[in-house]
């Protein structure tokens, strides 16, 4: 049986943008696992409830169910080790790290270029909610929050050097070959690439052209995900 | 026979600072290995001519010479493969990602509150050089660049989440043991610690918790290093 993921959505159900659903996303592919997913709003807290808390990725493993991210990365790499997302204890602990940035550097700094334009395409039911606790997060308007993003371009560039020095001696952050490294950054990335057209990077941005590589993996995975 | 290392040293010979010289510090002492180190300064480049290049860290193994903290850390995992650096090929890979955050973003980072503070350490004749290239790379002067660095605290504390939010989770970047993930961060925190009185992080921050651990280890290598 194939395992099942609440995922989040737009009001078009084909269109899935959280970064930490893609993570999962990428995850299960690198596993060659299918998967069977089921379209989620923020405000369907109720078709949850039975993970025990309010937030996707959900999954459930023939009875077995999974939330938060890297929680399902563990479990993943705990019950089909190869092909491996960590290479190992240390590569699993080191890889906590690149989570651990993208969470405070990447999901954090992507937030304030796009978290307006998510409004146009959330379900209509999510709105109210949306608007109010990401208001409440910034403590200002989301329109004030991303604007004069343009100016702010530059410095959220720089902020990718660490991948740029990474990707100057190896082809993927997994090294030879891609590792769940590979997946949280590239899902954080999934994130404003289906949910705006507001473009991040630049076309020959080292960080870009690994992007590319990432999103033609398994089987055009990222590739032929719905854009906004 | 002991390998041999070029450290760079302050006036006081006994008084060693480089960031990228204590990861190498931290990593010859993982693995066991005893080192004889050499006194070096910035000016002192024909010293380490034989290695083609103009940096310390340098080491001699027995007629092998390697520079570049990263190459270093790199050389002795192959050559001595246990205790372990990485942890396999995708630790030693993920490993990459925190040593480019920390050049990135560490480096860069501490660079501005202890720089002027770095020319009262440094051996007299260093200093001409020091002050011109750093003032360079700066484009104003030593103390226009450390100016008002109390103020710039809680940013510089902020920048240091993502090693928070993963000792959360694990006692150290490594998982259940130190790995060179962990020497990477240590060592460049011995920078300022050796070389400045400024206090970067306060006393109850989980980075500093962790920082009073790594310090005991190996003999307390950290603690025991005489400071400015």
């Amino acid at each position: 049986m194939s395992i099942v993921m609440h995922d989040l959505a737009g009001a078009d159900p084909d269109l899935r943008f959280s970064p930490y659903c893609w993570r999962t996303r990428f995850a299960l592919a690198h596993k060659g696992l299918p998967v069977e997913t089921v379209p989620w709003r923020f405000t369907d807290g109720a078709a949850i409830a039975f993970s025990g808390q309010a937030k996707v990725p959900v999954i459930q493993d023939n009875g077995t169910v999974v939330s938060d991210s890297w929680a399902i990365a563990e479990y993943l790499e705990d019950q089909v080790p190869s092909p491996t997302l960590f290479g190992g204890a240390t590569g699993r602990a080191h890889a906590l790290f690149v989570n651990a940035w993208a969470d405070a550097v990447l999901v954090g700094g992507i937030a304030r270029f796009i978290v307006r334009d998510l409004l146009d395409i959330i379900d209509p039911k999510d709105r109210d909610y949306f608007r109010a606790s990401r208001e409440a997060r910034f403590g200002t308007t989301l329109e004030a929050v991303q604007a004069g993003r343009e100016d702010r371009l530059a410095a959220f560039r720089d902020s990718l050097l660490p991948i740029r020095l990474v990707l100057r001696k190896q082809q993927w952050l997994g090294g030879a070959a891609p590792s769940y490294a590979d997946h949280i950054v590239v899902g954080t990335l999934m994130w404003p690439r289906c949910a705006s057209r507001f473009a991040l990077l630049e076309d020959n941005d080292p960080v870009a052209l690994w992007q590319d590589r990432m999103l033609d993996l398994y089987g055009g995975l990222g590739r032929s995900a719905k854009r906004a």
